[in-house]
């Protein structure tokens, strides 16, 4: 997917949310698992609870969003059921949903040959728009993602999590944040047409100065909802005259509802998300 | 795997070497293929190749060395077929080499439930000993892997390529680099115990520096061989009074030979860095 894609389907859908599938076997309903029991064969159980749950959220949330981002963490702890959920759960949102980004969030980056190894399996394999990625083994762990025509390498910046002050905001003798020397730095690699970056939406006013860094490029930004970021503060701070940002919620849609209507409720909150969006796109559409 | 446990191997091997398992079908031998073509059904097939490859590897080297680290950026290439052979390699050592301790090479890291996801899957379902952790994100993205009894993270300190220039070598206002950072506020979150650290061979003197902060960590280094790492200088400037040191090598064993012959050029490979490392624990043990 290219940018200008992007920028298409923010304006025609008015929204810039992207729905984490952070998919759990706990936290589904008793109706879907008895369900999915009839429908499936015994060994395929797991498989079958991950896809349909991920399928029924899709085809609810779809009008309301713009990219959706499976945690492969949730996929890999059910082994390889979890890893044909994945690759069913992207198959079908090709199929069904080729305007939606797929963001693999799987947070990658090791050696040359061994990054190239995680691109080749993440952009050729499964075919996903985009990956995330850590950066702390620098520019030969990062470059590998980057020679594939339209897909995206999304990099860790300042994230949402406590943890972000412990090594990201260690400013250097001149004064610049280790999160602001990632922005530079990886500007030499990517552009703001295959690289986008990680920034919570708890870090605030953190915003302003991420945009002096990297005004033009994608932002995607976890933690609106359960952890606690306020969608107005990253807008007011955050959005460029693209909108720039693609601002992800996983629990609070996908498990806003335990029950039979979990699907209905994850359309409701992520309506509710979208409508605010639009407000807030008013200001550069 | 406890700390005494790994010291006492090391003793009794004179040997501190980890093997590296980057298995890839386009690296292995003709014979092997048509082999496991014979013994395997069609849909068997780069399952049958992977684990028939690490399990000739594995029983070749086991004397010489006293870990083994998957790579997981090679298994995940191969979509399910891959993860079943990782979860196959993980059990054939488990089952017939107990006393080596086994190192999944994932470099995880993300906000604390999902580190928490990557724990599980690792430490619970594969039961892996040590898993490769990235650091960025902080210490909630480190300590849900410190849990577990007997179990290791394996930090990322100073790596072996050359983009670890990018960041790791940042220095704050006190001239603190950011990689010393990293050891001293991973020391508040985990011990000796429980904790080791990535330092590539190819950091040379670098390693004291090291030693000034972690003296008493294990650390685990790659980048002797392929990457161009001296063992003797990683010796010199590493080596502390329990070793201290797991030295990996990948490419430099298990791809030494692409012949029939690929097993036992492993094994002489494995075992002259064995008698190498022999030498340098003399001065030790």
């Amino acid at each position: 997917m290219t940018r200008q894609e992007l920028i298409q389907q923010i304006k025609e859908k008015q929204s810039f949310l992207c729905v984490g599938l952070d998919t759990d076997i706990d936290k589904m309903p008793k109706s879907l698992i008895n369900q999915v029991k009839k429908e499936y064969e015994e060994e395929e159980l797991t498989f079958g609870m991950l896809l349909e749950f991920n399928t029924s959220i899709i085809d609810a949330t779809a009008p309301y969003c713009v990219a959706y981002k499976p945690n492969l963490a949730f996929y890999e702890a059910y082994g390889m059921d979890g890893i044909a959920a994945f690759e069913g759960t992207v198959e079908y949102l090709q199929e069904n949903y080729p305007h939606h980004m797929i963001i693999a969030d799987a947070k990658r980056g090791d050696i040359g040959n061994t990054s190239k190894m995680y691109a080749k399996t993440f952009f050729e394999q499964y075919g996903v728009d985009a990956l995330t990625v850590a950066p702390y083994m620098g520019e030969d762990s990062v470059t590998p993602f980057l020679g594939y025509k339209d897909k995206w390498v999304v990099l860790l910046a300042l994230t949402s999590n406590k943890g972000s002050q412990d090594f990201q905001l260690t400013e250097d003798a001149q004064g610049e944040r280790l999160f602001e020397k990632v922005l530079k730095k990886s500007q030499e690699w990517g552009n703001d047409e295959n690289m986008m970056y990680v920034v919570g939406a708890t870090q605030g006013q953190m915003f302003q100065d991420i945009r002096k860094v990297a005004p033009n490029h994608f932002l995607l930004v976890p933690g609106v909802g359960a952890q606690g970021g306020s969608l107005q503060e990253v807008c007011k701070y955050g959005m460029n005259k693209d909108c720039g940002l693609l601002v992800n919620s996983s629990r609070g849609i996908i498990y806003a509802s335990s029950g039979d209507d979990f699907a209905e409720v994850a359309a409701q909150k992520a309506q509710e998300l979208q409508q605010q969006m639009a407000q807030e796109l008013l200001a550069i559409l």
